[in-house]
């Protein structure tokens, strides 16, 4: 509903939780982990045993795909209610859920302040999709960043681009740079490249959905030619993101499976028709940006630049 | 009202031209050249004399900045009734309005053929925006080559941008496609540079509003963003246009004026809000691909390849 209509969403189950993230009622990698984390305990609020312990977390669990968070933090809380005494696992699960909770918070702060001291004197940014409160706990991961430039006074201003086919650029990230208080412009996806092509902004900062070991990116479809365009601009090329979406499974970009949605998106904005229907259509929710485009990972612990596997592994540590 | 609704539209005036021009109701390099030719025509046609040339030119040569096929063809309309004999400044003009379009329909097969010839065995293509027989007389300029591969047999299909703001993607060139029964499917803008990455396609072809004399292209906002995925990837990143787009007083892109356009074409789509009423936007409705990210420029004359001011000055001879 938003910009338009600000509504609360009451979810009482996992499958509640499920059908929000499928919607993507609940988006943004940090935040998909903490409603799963939630999920989880829902359902054992509800029904305390390992039968309810096992259908949520395999409601969760695949909800969406691409983000590693999800699985993490539902089998994170899925662990702590299995390892609770009999009659303690809702009570396991919920402080788990709350300890994700609490963790990605700080996260969204240190990884706000670690973002501001690289980007100090890049008064002019550019952002893709949303990447703030909407998406992550706190004040979000790229959007943290550029709050806390604003909070600090070194921010002129935020280009942002609208991200079709959802429009979370032009629906959620400007509804919340509103609340911001932060000067914004608002571009279709396309014509990024070319602003930066003529010096419009001074860093581009997004967030990312999942990061493989070696750096590679994997986040909103759109992000790779942006990336392209930072580098041929020669301006940086920011990551924000939780360590908690480094994906210790995938040594590559390669390894990430891209979600493809359906083609409604596509042939439809907002419930409007753009196009004939039945268009056939492709439908890759995300991209994958090479580690060597990308300037700088920003995370809680720290930032990687430039980024590959020994940097990453370095903040871990 | 395309693609939903085929309505033909009756100018019977330089103004009625001139709207038409300027609300993109005409649209295409090209076509807006044989377009703005017509509208000096019709002027003079019913009232023949010099105040109704002078009128006609001032209406319709600024009517659209970025495409310079249409000053070029309202000032040789305007030389021809000038050097007509009175009595006769109003047929002048018809004839030279008329040589215009077969001018260029004869390019569109000529642009046709050299096209296939450079691009025979690339069977997957992307294109961008809508360079078809919408944009220019004949088949068009990008798209008369790929319907001059698929009657070859040598396509399997197309990838179409949408090209936001104005969808011409979605709405003209998919409708293009279905007439001229080609295979297509339809994506987002931002993701035609991570499929041209992943290896979805075998060559990038569109057309060219301006052509600056040292080979820098001013297309469709885009343009420039898969022109930079295509060379990452390795693949022709094509561009067809008649030789009328080519500017000579443009020694670079950077001499190129970058119409900017209202921002309530990118705060909705078709009509429908896609972000807060007066949220502030930019609108570049073109973007510059530096002559060097271009493997290719297709006229009716022949091929500039690699692009630079040499080739294109030997074509033109």
């Amino acid at each position: 509903m938003l910009p338009w209509r600000e509504i609360e969403l009451e979810l009482r189950s996992a499958a509640d939780v499920a059908g929000a993230l499928k919607r993507l009622a609940i988006r943004g990698a940090p935040l998909i982990g903490v409603a799963g984390a939630y999920g989880v305990a829902l359902e054992l609020a509800a029904d305390p045993g390992p039968e309810a312990l096992g259908r949520a977390t395999t409601l969760l669990r695949d909800a969406r795909p691409t983000a590693v968070n999800l699985a993490r933090a539902v089998d994170r809380v899925r662990a702590a209610a299995f390892a609770a005494p009999a009659g303690e696992m809702a009570s396991a699960a919920r402080a788990a859920a709350e300890a994700i909770h609490a963790e990605e918070e700080a996260a969204s702060a240190a990884m706000a302040a670690h973002g501001a001291v690289l980007l100090a004197g890049r008064r002019r940014l550019l952002t893709h999709c949303n990447s703030g409160a909407l998406a992550g706990p706190g004040r979000g991961t790229a959007l943290s960043v550029v709050a806390e430039l604003a909070d600090r006074g070194q921010l002129d201003g935020v280009i942002a681009c609208e991200a079709r086919p959802l429009l979370q650029g032009a629906r959620l990230t400007v509804w919340e740079l509103v609340k911001l208080g932060i000067a914004h412009e608002l571009i279709v996806d396309a014509a990024a490249p070319g602003l930066i092509r003529t010096g419009a902004v001074d860093a581009v900062i997004l967030g990312c959905d999942r990061v493989a070991c070696n750096g590679d990116v994997a986040n909103k479809v759109g992000t790779y030619g942006l990336a392209l365009a930072a580098s041929a601009a020669g301006i940086p090329f920011v990551v924000v993101g939780p360590t908690s979406s480094i994906d210790a499974r995938a040594a590559s970009g390669a390894e990430i499976a891209i979600e493809e949605r359906g083609a409604d998106e596509v042939r439809l904005a907002l419930g409007k028709p753009l196009t004939l229907p039945g268009t056939r259509c492709r439908n890759p929710a995300f991209d994958v940006t090479p580690a060597e485009l990308v300037t700088a990972l920003v995370t809680e612990r720290g930032v990687a630049s430039p980024v590959s596997a020994e940097s990453i592994s370095a903040l871990l540590g």
